[in-house]
Formats: C-alpha cells, sequence, structure tokens
C-alpha cells in the first residue's frame, strides 16, 4: 500500500516560462527511459519477485522514489507552462516571427489536451507505453535492463542540462542527476552481488551448459567485411565467464542448408507452386 | 551494403508441426527481446557511430548476424506449421476437444494473415515496434542495453527450450543460446574496456560531477517501510564507481516545498479556481 | 447500410492558408476526443445494442451525425494547406526566420505523406487509434463515455477557437461547438433516464450488492498526507446512490499481510531464492 | 513524494492456479480501463490541478489508493500462475487435451516474458498505454472521464466475478467492487459540486455561449432512418443545461455546399487534375 | 454529410454460436486488411482528392459502401457470441476439456470488455489503427493501395470462409468476398484509367525522369546469392514502363565509400573517439 | 544468412548541416512507406515464400538491396546533424528567432535521445512498427503491396527532392528514386507474370467463383449521391478479369433486414432490455 506526502522530494522552481523547453522536458517525464518507466518497471519486478524479500525491498524502494521524480517533472513541466496561454502569443503569431518560432516548437498538446499540464509522454508527443518496460523473474537480466535505464535516463538529463539556461530549472536537473548517479551505482553493486551468488555472469546461470551449442558459444563471426574490430577483448582471450577462449572467425560460413518450405495446403490460398528453373 | 546467402547460419528442423509452440517461438523473434530487436538494435548503434570505427565494426557485425538469426526463426515458425491447414482442423473442431485446444491455442494470424509463415509479431500477437530498441551515441549506455538484450533474450530462449520435446526443435535453441552465451561475454567485455578507457561506470562519464548534486548522489531512501535492504551493498560501503561512500537513509524526508501551480489564463478553459478552506 | 450526400453538413471555408493552425486542428479531427473518435465510438455501440433499440437509434443519429463532422475538418485542414507547398516556402527558409517558423511549426506529413489533405492523427501526428475508445454493452457506463468525449471534444475545440483568428474558421469552429453542447445535453438526458429507469447511478446497477465488501463501499481514504478534501460531499453524507453513508478514514490502513510468493520452479529460469536475513 | 509499506491494502490470496484466469484478471489490471489507467490518470490530473488544492487533495488521495489497487492485482495474478510451470505441462499437452486447453488458454507471456509474473499489460496482451488516460485542465471534464472509468472498471470486475469459482478470488474481487461503489458515488458528488459552482452543466462552463452557433445548439437530427429514438428525453423539452429546448429534426439537411477543394501545387506530386464530365 | 437505413446491406445470420470462430472474424472487421481500414482509408482519399471530382466521387461511393460492411461484420460477431455467456461455460470450465478448450479460444475481451459485442481490434486483439491506411493526394499510388487492401481482404475472408462450417456464416463471406471481387476489379479499371492518361506507370508520373539517376533505373542487383530469380521479367527485356531495359546485375557493387562520422560535440556526451589501430 | 561490406551502396554527402530536413528525411527512413518498411516487408515474404523459390530469390534480392537504404538515409542523416550541438543553438534561442525557428523545427529526440543520429521513427516521431507492413502467402497479393509500397516511397521521396536545396542530399535521393523506378518497373513485370500464370487478376485467384454471390460480384453502388463517376471503367464494360459485366446501381437496397440482437444473459451486466415504443 502506497502513501503521499505533500512535499515535493526536490524543488520545482523556474526563473521564467518556456513552452519549448517543457516539450522537451516531456522526454525524460514520459519518453522510453523517463520516470514513468523506471517506476513502472520497478515497482512490476517488486511485485514479481519470489523468494527473496530483500531484493522486493530495494525494487520498491528505488520504485517509489521514481514515483516522485514523476512529481517533480510534471510540476516542472507544468511551471515552465505558466502564463504561456496561446492568446497572448496568438494575437502576434503571423506577424512575429520570434512568437511563430514559439508556437512552432512548443508542443500543441500542451495548450489543447493538458490545459498547460504535463502530459504521460515524450518530447515529439507519442504517449508513454509498457513496451518500455521488463519484469522478467529473473532479477539479474533485470537489475541489467535497470542500470541500463539509470544509463540513459542520467545521459538525456545531462543533454537537457546543457540546453537550458535557467539555473533553477539546472538545479532541478542536477538533483535528478545525482540521482541517477546513485541508482546506476546501486544497480551496478546489486548486479555484482547476482553475479558473485549465482557464480556466473551469463543470464540465466541455471540453464545447464551442456544443453547448448558450447562449440559456438565462444565464437566471435566476422559477418562484416573489414577487421577493425579484430583486436578487441571481445574477440580474444579468456571469456568475462571464465568458462571459454573467445575465437574471432574471419570468414565464417552457414551450418544449415538452404531452406526450402513445401507448398501450402490449397484451403489457405497462397500462391501455388509455379515450375521453376533450376537455381 | 548487404548481401546475402541461400544457406542457413544453422539447421531449422521441426520433427512435426506444432501450431502452438509456433505461436510460443514468435516471442524471440518478433518480441521485446527477439531478434528483430537485436538486429535492428545492433545496425541503428552501428549507422550512428562517431569516430570510433572500430565499435562500428563491432556492432555491424554482431547486427548483422541478428539478420541471420530472424531467418532461421522464421523458417522454423514456419515449418511448425506446415500440415496445419485450418480446413482440416476445422472439420472435428466442434467435435474434438484435442483439435478444438490446438484451434484455440494457435495464433489466428498465423492460418488468416500470413498464411503458414511468421510474423513481425510477439506471441500474444503485438506487432514488432522500435519503442523497444535504442541508439543513444553514447557506446557505454547503449551496450549496456545490448547485454540486457541477450540476457532477457537467452532467458526466454531457455524457457522455451523447456516447453518444447522436439529434439530437432531444442537443437536449434541450444544453437542460439550458445550465440546469447557469447553475445553476453563479448558485450560483457565491451562494457569493461569502455570503463577502463573511460575511467569511470556512470554514464555519462563526461559529465562534470560538480554540476550534479554530490550531497545526494551516494544516498539510498528507504521510502518503502522494512529495512530488508539495509544491509546490501547497494546502501553500504564504497559506492562502485569509487567516488563515494553509500549512505542508507532511513527516513528520507523531502528537500521541496508543497507544489501550487497558479490557476490557468481564461482562455485555456481549465477550471477557475474555487474560494477552498485552508488545508 | 449508409449513404452519403455530397454537400457538408456546415461550412469549412477559410480567409488564408494557416499550415501551422491546419497541424493543431487535427487533434479535433484524428485525436484522442477528435470526431474519429465519436463517430466509431457510437457506431460500435450502436452496432452492438442488445434489446433496446430505442438506444441503438440514438447511437446511430448520433454516429452518423460525426462521420459529418469528419468530413468537415478534413475539408478545412485541406483548405488551411492550400497554397502552402513547401517548394515556394523553402526557396526561402535557410534565410527567412518567418518562413522557418512555419516550417518548424507545419506537420511536415502533411507536405511529405498526405500531399496537403488531412490526415488521421493528432496534432503531434500520433496516428488515430481503437484505444481511444469503449462499446461496453452497457449502455449506463457507454453513455458516461460518451459524455465525457463530448465534454473533452468541446473543451479542446473552444481551445482552438481562441487560438485562431481567421472569422471563418472560427465560425465552423462555433457550430462544431454547438453540436457539442447538443450532444453533452443529450447525453446527460440520456443518462438521467437510464438512471432512473434502472433506479441506481452505481454501474453494472444490477450487480448484487451483497456480492460485495459493503464495508468499505462508502469510505474515504485519506491516503495523501494533508486534509483539504475532508470537507467534500464525496466524503460526508449521504452517497449519490441513496444506499450509504460517506466515511472519512483519516488514516487507513492494510487490511492485507505482505505478500511473500513461493519461488518460482526451476525449469522457469528465474532467480534462485538466497539465504536473507530476517526482515 | 511517496512511501510504501508492505503490507496490502486487501488480500490477495487463491484457492488454487488458473493460469487462464490470471490471463482474463490482466484485463482489470493493465487494460483499457484497469488499476494502471485509473493511478495513472488520477495522478496526473493531480499535478497538474492550477489553484484548487482541495481537488488537487482528492485526486492524489485517490490516485495514490489505486496504485495499491495495482499491486493487489499483480500479487493476485502471480499467484494464481504459482505451481504453473509449463515443463510440466508440456510434458502431456500433445496427448492430453485438458492439459492442451490450459495451454492454449494461458497468455503464453506469463511463461515466457514475465516468469510467471503480473504484466502490465490486458487480457490479450496488448502493453497499457497512456493513451487510455486524460488529464485536461478542467476538473468537470475530467471527473466525467474518472466517472466513466470507475463504471467501466466495476462492470469488468463485476462480469470476473462471476466468471471465477474460486472464493478466494472473489473475496477480493468484492473488495475492488466495493471501492468502485465508493469512486463511483464520490466521482458523482464531486461532478455535482462543480455543476453547482460553475453553475452548468456544459464543459467548459466558461466558453461565452453567443460565441457559439445557438441556433443550433439544441437541435436532434435524425441522421438515422426510423425514429425509435424521437420520444427521448434528449429529443423533447428543456435540455439539462435549462438554457434552450430540444427540437427534434426528421429530415435533417447539409447547411454547407459541396467541398471542391483547388488542385495541387506540382512539386506537391499529388494526381494533375483531369478535364471531367459535369457531375 | 451521411444517412443511415436500418437494415443491413445483406444477410448476417449464423446457425449456432460460435465464439472461437467470432474471435477470428474480427481479423476482417478490425484488422489491418479489415472493413475498417478500407472506409476510413476511401473517405480519407475522398475527402483529400484536389481537383477530381469524379474520383472524389468513385471514393465517397465505395466508401460508403465499407461502412455498411463494418455494421455487417459487427453484427454477424455479435450473433456468434449469443448465448456464451462466460458464467455457464465456467461452471465447468476446470472439469470439461470442451468447455475449457472454448474458453481457452474465445476472446476474452468479449466477455470482459464488449459484453458479447464487436470490438474494432483484430483476431489477436490489437486495436484498429490508422497505421494501416494511407491517403496521399497522388491517386495512382493510392488506388494501387486500394487494390492491394481489396487483394489481401478477399484473401482473408477466403480462409476464414473455408475455416466455418455454418452455412449462414459461409452465405455472409460469399457476398463479401463477391464485393471484394468487384472491388479489385473497380480499382484496377480506375489504375488502368489513370496510367493512360497520365502516360506512365511509374509513381510519381510526373517527376521529371532526368533528375533521378537513370543509370541505375532499371538495374536488378543480385545482392543475394544464387541466380534462381535471373531470368525473370523483372530482370530482362524493356520495363512495363518503356522508357528503359532491364539488366540483371550478377555482381553489384557499392557506388559509395565507407561512412565515417566525426565525433559529437562534448554537450551531447556521446561516446568520445578512441584511439584506433587503423582498420 | 548475411553480410556487410563497410561501402555503401551509393554516396551520403551534405553540403551543410540542416537540422530541420534531418527530421523530414526521417519519414522515408522510418515512416510507414520508408525503408525498413520494404525491407522487412521483402524479407518476411522472402522468408514466408511456399515452394516458389524463384520469387523468394527475388524478394530477398530486393529485400537485401533494401537494408543499404537504410544505410545509406541513416548516414545521410547523422550528417545533416553534424555541428548541430545544442547547445551553440540554446545560447541564442531565447534571442534569435533564426536559431528559435530551428530549435522548434529539429526534432528534439535527435539531440535528446539518439546523440545526433538517425532513428527508427517517421517525421514526427513515431517509432516504426510492423503494422506497416504484410507478408500474406500470396505472392499476387503482396507483390501489389510492394508496388504500393515502391509508388508511395517514391513519391514521398520526390517531395523531399523539391524541399531541400542542397545539390548533394539532391543527389543522394536521385539515386533512390531510380531505385524505385527500377523497383516499381519489376514488381508490375511480376505482377503481370503472376496474373498470366494464375490466369485470373482478382486475389486469390484460386477460390472457387461459384462459392461467392456471384450476381453481385460485378455491381458498382452509388452510395454517394451524385453521379459523377457513372461513366467510368469501373461502372461500365467488362471488368478486368475478364468474367463479368459491370453494373452501375444507381440507387442501391439493402438486401438485409434490420438487426435485432437478444438481451445478453444476465452475467454479462449488459443494460437490460427496457419496455419500448415501436419504431
Amino acid at each position: 500500500m502506497f502513501f503521499h506526502v505533500k512535499e515535493l522530494q526536490y524543488e520545482a522552481k523556474v526563473t521564467r516560462p518556456d513552452p519549448v523547453f517543457a516539450k522537451m522536458l516531456q522526454e525524460v517525464l514520459g519518453g522510453q527511459w523517463g520516470e514513468i518507466s523506471v517506476a513502472m518497471q520497478y515497482m512490476f519486478q517488486g511485485f514479481n519477485v519470489r523468494g527473496n524479500k530483500r531484493y522486493r525491498d530495494l525494487l520498491m524502494d528505488i520504485g517509489t522514489e521514481e514515483i516522485a521524480h514523476i512529481e517533480i517533472l510534471a510540476t516542472l513541466i507544468a511551471r515552465l507552462l505558466d502564463n504561456t496561454s496561446l492568446k497572448e502569443q496568438e494575437h502576434a503569431y503571423h506577424a512575429d516571427p520570434a512568437v511563430a518560432a514559439i508556437m512552432g516548437g512548443m508542443n500543441p498538446q500542451h495548450a489543447i489536451v493538458s490545459g498547460l499540464g504535463a502530459m504521460p509522454a515524450d518530447s515529439v508527443g507519442n504517449r508513454w507505453t509498457a513496451d518500455y518496460i521488463i519484469a522478467s523473474g529473473n532479477l539479474l537480466a533485470d537489475f541489467r535492463a535497470n542500470l541500463t535505464a539509470e544509463s540513459q535516463g542520467r545521459l538525456q538529463v545531462s543533454r537537457l542540462y546543457e540546453i537550458t539556461d535557467d539555473p533553477l530549472v539546472k538545479d532541478t536537473l542536477s538533483f535528478l542527476i545525482a540521482r541517477d548517479t546513485a541508482h546506476q551505482n546501486q544497480w551496478i553493486a546489486a548486479i555484482r552481488e547476482l553475479e558473485e551468488v549465482e557464480q556466473d555472469v551469463v543470464v540465466p546461470t541455471t540453464f545447464p551448459r551442456e544443453w547448448s551449442k558450447q562449440e559456438v558459444a565462444y565464437d566471435f563471426y566476422n559477418t562484416s567485411r573489414g577487421q577493425a574490430d579484430a583486436d578487441g577483448p571481445w574477440a580474444n582471450g579468456i571469456a568475462p565467464d571464465g568458462r571459454g577462449q573467445f575465437r574471432y572467425v574471419q570468414q565464417p560460413h552457414p551450418y544449415g542448408p538452404k531452406p526450402v518450405l513445401p507448398p501450402a495446403p490449397e484451403d489457405v490460398y497462397d500462391t501455388p507452386p509455379i515450375v521453376e528453373p533450376e537455381e
């Protein structure tokens, strides 16, 4: 069960309205790597944890914090939209290129749909979708997804930090960047623990290795002409799982034959087979 | 530029038709973590590499291999659909529960839409979408996404391996699992190299640390009652980036005030402010 | 069966081209609350009416009118795009900020995809999706959805009315606003009739009340710190259904225990349970 | 800011595994009218409230409760999936129609993707999308959306209540149904208050009536042959807003002319105009 | 403007309920090539016709007919769902494999969401989306899309005709198949007329040929090893546009150099360039 | 299996950065008719060919070439984004309308998400989806889809050719236009061959004509008032399939009765039937 306190986890103030930046900020609220994604991802992973309440707690702690980040960004976006009523802008937008540029650059849905409020959408208006998230039941796989999310998220906030010149907005972003620093470190720590406990780095660690085609499990196939990558650590030496030696295969070849499918039965109405020349 | 050879990278044979398993296999062809996702993700990352042709080559090599995996799975699915013409099944499906179960369990689009062929969709019929992938220009962030994809992908193929009892299908899956083993190892090796070169583990490594709110950059907030996670490596000791000490905050408090937004201008037609009692 | 007459239900004239406003107008044609949504929603509700041909007729009447509104808006958008050939604009767009602003502010798909025609999409380019609509078979539930749609729709057209200063466009919008006035009133009248006939306001009215957990059916839980809403009519007095008394619960508590899930079976390859400290 | 307590708001127990019902229950977790929708909708409405903190509090209270409902349903679904390892089922699924039916009837993603956990998706596997929700800034419009959501939601849970025969599952559903009873009543109470304060029922109440085409604002157009709906309260008497008299127009006619669009400029490459016969 | 008559364009009767077939039929109502797609596609093409009212009339005639097909299929699906109340089925579904198979095979949303009514969705539950349609302003391009839609649509209805053994359902399908016959013929006739009037078959016919790289405009590149297609009419002889001679290029080579992108500026936080070995 | 060579199939050079045109170019890379669509469509058709290896080869040849076109466009877009770091632009964007217009007109995801790289998305930011493509198993139906795709694609590239004034960009587009010329001609040639071999033009050609309602198979229904289309080749003379004579039906009438659905069973909780007046 959840509870809300009215105070924001951190300040969300702005120096002046900026509808164009409000549009851009949507990316880290409702985009692929935004706060909705991490909140929902961590909570679903947490709800689904089977038999490891320590990790469930970890997920619920960080997941619950992320809902607070949704709240911060929604507030920040609403304030960037204060006093940006379309009416005033419109009076001039056919005449004044500067106003027209703002009109063209803002998200029209901020005016028409949300009434100067934040939306669960990204910077080009795609609504948030659960296609963005994962909760697989395998925590090592999922913590890697979480580290990815915090990496992509911090990257995007850093880019936004460079774009704005509003010191108050920068201040809020600097808080979010710091929290992403913490979370990247924390997921790395959790990943290392799991890799150590499970004594492997290849997910799922419990799948019997002998059931997989071991003879190709450490090959690197040079399917792309040129060998700029031939000397990399991905193609030479002992693999990170310590169970095999990488092999650089300069000219990989197919192991299988040409695929030939029989004609479809008549009632499927595929194209009937036609007599063909030999290949 | 790309070239195709007719032979499959590996065998894609089946012992007998199995339309229910054909439906399930779609997950690792056209689902969130399927072969289309990795092929497209690696290629877009490769096309967008700026100034690091070694990594471009790495991405194009693995990306091009993944297109071959699409081909293998598409062939395997088509063969699981051989001789499953609906007509024959239909003759009995009102009478015979076994046939009815197959009818109910197969993907109707395999019969109606694709004519007994594979589809670019997942195991419940969601069409593949680029919402699943990322190419951010930051290779450390992206290689973490790639490791995640190979981890989730190998997990799913392992689950499918357990579901089928067809030895030929298992053989093909064992090849794909082995290749996912290779690729997990390879992305780990590449990640380690980048972390070493960039001398940091927090993406983006080039964002000046002093621009972020350092005083909260190593906190763990216990926002969820109970402390089952208090002793974890994510809350104690030196953080993986070596730049800070984790701090477990048992009772986190808000740093910000209650957010209050001013009323919207009249021409936006939001609800006008109503005189309210004090909170 | 349907028939078309060539005349528009109402004028769709413009004073001058305005590609930026054409982009915005898409919202009420192909957006979440646009004319495609209401046309499709009312028709599907109408097709699915079981045993109440009076309501079927009501739905088909309004639904058929809404297709005419699609036609009006599509025409209006096409005319706002008259004479906005990209070629002419392009000749200047690197040099002239005013032209560049229009280029940036128009929907590029109006030029590239639809050839200066309207699209079944919203103001940021999201294509229309049936995710927006509902036809549940329960008319009281659905008429509430219809009232919502007409409320949101009229709100959006009102906002657009303020943005444009073209008197001819305003005239067309004033027609659509008036029709939304009519439809809001009409759905309210229909809702009142159904509530009276079914002698309840809680959908579905036929679900036996004793099957639901009556002791919590009139509680208001103060899950959010602060009691600004404690004196509202939603927390005090007899509930609108006349069957219970609202109760404001200042400190709501969980009725259930901590959830604990057993470990997954091995063949699912979830993370195995790890020995944990007591919480 | 948000906090989590480990206990569930209500019990989420099951008598026995039931993967087919687990699939169905997803509808009210991650479907169009499921708990994710109401939680996100109320929170975004709450974050965006301008100048009415009483309603903000109302929205945050109910919104925060809905996150707890997500948690209840996720737990319930995970438990319906306990002991449904595919491996055991698979051993028999070619031979045993009963097992095959369960295989066919369950959501394959519960096995392959989520590892026997709940997903943010509906009963046919569509991932949750923010296309389902609205936060417009106009509270009367939005509270109508909220009443709709609680009506559709309670309807769906009632249908599910009939489908299952597990008494423990029924008990949990009876709690959710009761809460939907409360919330329907509460939104009705809030709507009545707003209609009274704003002294109108037509959203937005502040749009000047004289700006709309008043002469058609109370017409009912009989666009569908047959007059089964001619005697309804939507076509006769004073309209609910008290500002007009409904008029039933038996043979509605177009007010506008045939639309004719000029040819597109050459550089758009539309089809050039062709000499045509007169119509 | 549109009008509705109550009668169906054709019968929509069923011999007995069949919820599994109801699920399948959704494909041709709300799927990629279903009736919603053609109705919406033809109407948007019609609304957007510039300067060719003869083709506008053609599009509106067929488009309006297609709305009637939506109505027929919606009615047919609702009737296939008559008397399939889940309650009755449920009483036995744990015990009776035949009932369980039907439960597993039907679309759960027909029971939970639409209340035994048709949905604007396909046979696996994907909601209809305007991603399926096109209206480009170029009629030759669009009529080809229309011919495609009628071809795919008739193919799917033919497959469904084979699946069902209900003579009344077959009768309705035989009507729809006949109309698709008519429409395929009609779009072919219209395409031929346009090709003749525009004196070319390559869309857009008005783009100056000399602006395109004519030396590669008739090449066939054998990018896929093996020459089974070398003798086809697509690689030999005069091309259909009569303006060039096909050329089969057995070993196509790249015309361009290796792409090299410069490093990104620092403030974008891409991976900095790393010193690399020569390729 | 696939192989990559580093060289581009054609040049992808630019004279100067142009982030607004980079946004527009996304349409033909990741939009409905872009290069991802044709690459994926042809490959899936190719993988699924049953019993006609000549057509499989044809599909794989053209499909593999299209992946090279993805590469060309991705490179071109990245170069149009060179030196468009947001930082520099931002320094002036509040002050300088020209910079503001570029900011407003570029795709913010090019800066925030992809780090100045191309995205698998269209010109308004919709991510690519497999909703755009088809592989039906019936080659005549699919080749018509392919001809449509090449027609729409060439149309869009032609429009983009007019928008840009960069001679190097024009040069690359002229190559793509020429290849679309080739592919349109090639699909026409293949369609003609199939129509000849199958001796019919109506897909699927193998569906027995007598099973369809032949008496309506050549009717043209004038459902839209006005007869501008009455003299067209779609309504007069022998149909293209040579099997029937078109008939123009000036006043089409319904063949079916009014649809009446019985009430739903109680446990579905639809609205119960209400006593109604006769229609």
